[in-house]
């Protein structure tokens, strides 16, 4: 079996066998596998589409590059949940604790933000001395001692995943509903859950733009998911608007506390609860989805999620005092408003645009190498919907350079939409698949 | 403009700009397009296509990666004939000395054979002496002395085809008619003539296996040649059964010798004067094909070209003597005869089946560094329509090693077919573009 015989009979359309897909896969991870074969077949697959079966075969091969965790010496149902990423999309920092505290394991490996979506890490780190980089040791001592652990992908998880995606960001095959699974799930699978619910997002500030693709995407990852024993589930959800009104690390995580405490936007928080709902169902804590959605929303007003995240944050070497004191966060030293400049409706605030602004002022990254400055961010203080005076503050933006609150104005300017009417009523979660 | 960006537009089925092009000719050129973004963008485009100007413009930017030769101080027009490929395909060998024969210069730069074709150049090397490694000084005093050159590519003919061709080969993208289309003509068209004939084959035997993808081909090469300035035209020519009755090189060049001396298989004279003709047509020394065709059985008739061949391979360093004395050409040690397994008339002997079988023996290259055999090949003494008794010969094996003459009876045993009726009688030349 050469190499060049597998890429020809995907250039042709044809369905790859288990063994060539192991033979593809080992390739990459050892390196004996040229790059300029990996990027032929990479393409070839963009172009040509890979069956439901391939896509989980691929995906096993992935999970099988390096280990799948082993955390069966946890009691209960080990239960995460994963987004496509999205703007101001902060539920992870919400519904770890809050699923946690409710009594189910979270073990929750997490990325980081790259172009304008933002990453559950970066965020984090706006916590003083929160570490993610635990060891799979750690982790399990974490999930035994506050029952959660929010890091990144240990050394172990997926390394065939990590050469293949340095690869399709510079070959231009990184839109493809096979590779995008089978990415997603062989680090999901391979982090040893027992359950998982997946956030897959639509519209401008996601990675799909059309609920279509999205629907897609969900179907692949569940398939995915199901075949390889882990009870997965997929919501689909809007994110033609940042979620909540904070988008930028420090500030995000302030709006998560708010949340914690009972207070916070109502998008947020019910994005946070469906989604928290769903695990403890998949968890088996609650009978049914509503009976999660209440234990989440008694969780919340106990005070038991907040309680449970000063806990991690202890338990990671974070500084558990800014539950209580958010100046102990990094601020930004300057503010800017941008006024409404008409009386009306809000009718739309564009999430990329939000997102490429934000990361204009430091907040994300264009490039992995990329530093980020956790103080900086958008407060988007008008919603689609909101009735705004000329004049009346709809952006705030925390800035450090003026150079780059400049670009960043640019783009924000170019994000917001107010007319006569309103626009009209969009639901936030478009749909499901299990 | 990032490499990716080009790689991306292409995929999503965008045609690219000249600049788009040039940017990745000068990178492989210069090396600094690494491999994986050139496979990637080289899948792309077998998956998605290019218009017939994406097609122009990188055979131009292929044929400025070198230079393209001047050859304005050889008087007249300058004509060259280029086949795309096929099993006993010697044509060059005869029409070369006859062209130039009849006062058309021919530059000729030729290629090696690889799997089950021949090239022109292994053909000429089993001529004792015969030198095809030219300077492009060396082609011009050949031109001037003899009125043609047989040549390989020298150094400055179209580099970025080299590089793109060897990632071709090991990717799976070798098969794309606007990568063919721009591989041929960047050579063809920096070797500096002025008119060219293109014979594309079509059967089993040659790269295209239909007709409709020959003329797409041809219709490909030919608009290529019109815009560079050059008169192109082509014919479509059957490749199903082994053109004449030689297949393996020094056996190859005793065939054309025949030819030139008035002898040799019909097809083959059929195909090299109708190829010939167009040639001197293009080259403005015959008024018309038929005037093109009379002057060609001229030359053979009075040993014009004959005398020409005889030149051509003094001046290029090979033993002129062959000519007269085919002993003193490589000849192999054993022959084994297959005899007709029945009687009747032969229905069809499949090219490519002959052409892995001479390989076997050591005719042809698997790979593009194995050596070659001069002496060994395959006598086709048997072709489709000719009657057989049981018995009769219908192949002469010429071989050296008893282990590969196993492996070629293999295949050549299934090459051959023999039944009650002829075969319905097919066209040699099935159709032209220009």
């Amino acid at each position: 079996m050469r190499a060049v015989d597998i890429i020809v009979k995907k250039r042709d359309g044809g369905a790859l066998s288990r063994e060539e897909i192991d033979r593809f896969v080992s390739g990459v991870t050892t390196g004996t596998l040229p790059d300029y074969q990996a990027s032929a077949l990479l393409m070839a697959i963009v172009c040509r589409g890979m069956t439901p079966q391939e896509t989980a075969w691929l995906t096993d091969a992935m999970v099988h590059s390096g280990s799948r965790v082993n955390l069966a010496a946890i009691p209960g149902v080990k239960v995460d949940k994963h987004s496509t990423g999205g703007v101001g999309d902060k539920t992870s920092l919400i519904l770890a604790p809050l699923v946690a505290a409710c009594g189910a394991p979270v073990p929750m490996m997490s990325g980081r933000g790259l172009g304008h979506t933002g990453g559950t890490l970066d965020k984090l780190e706006a916590i003083p001395g929160f570490r993610v980089d635990l060891s799979l040791a750690e982790m399990t001592a974490a999930l035994t001692r506050v029952g959660c652990a929010m890091m990144g992908q240990t050394r172990e998880i997926a390394p065939a995943d990590k050469v293949l995606y340095a690869l399709r960001d510079v070959t231009g095959t990184v839109e493809s509903i096979p590779l995008i699974s089978a990415s997603i799930m062989s680090k999901k699978i391979a982090e040893g859950i027992d359950a998982l619910v997946l956030d897959v997002k639509t519209g401008s500030g996601a990675f799909m733009k059309t609920e279509g693709d999205s629907r897609r995407l969900a179907e692949s990852l569940v398939s995915i998911g199901c075949a390889s024993g882990v009870k997965t589930e997929a919501v689909i959800t809007a994110m033609e608007t940042p979620l909540g009104r904070a988008v930028g690390n420090a500030l995000e995580v302030i709006e998560c506390l708010e949340v914690l405490n009972g207070r916070g936007p109502a998008d947020l928080i019910e994005v946070s609860v469906a989604l928290a709902a769903r695990m403890l169902v998949l968890a088996g804590v609650a009978s049914d989805r509503p009976d999660g959605e209440r234990r989440i929303r008694a969780a919340i007003a106990s005070g038991a999620g907040l309680d449970r995240f000063r806990r991690i944050v202890e338990a990671q070497g974070g500084d558990p005092r800014v539950v209580d004191d958010y100046t102990r966060l990094p601020a930004a030293p300057a503010r800017c408003i941008v006024p409404a400049d008409r009386t009306g409706i809000v009718t739309r605030v564009d999430a990329e645009l939000i997102g490429r602004a934000s990361a204009a002022l430091g907040a994300g990254r264009n490039r992995v190498e990329d530093r980020i400055d956790p103080a900086v961010g958008i407060l988007v203080t008008a919603k689609p919907g909101d009735a705004v005076h000329v004049g009346d503050p709809v952006l705030e933006i925390h800035y450090r350079d003026r150079g780059r609150l400049d670009g960043a104005l640019a783009l924000a300017g170019r994000a917001l939409g107010i007319g006569d009417t309103g626009p009209a009523a969009a639901p936030l979660i478009l749909g499901e698949v299990h």
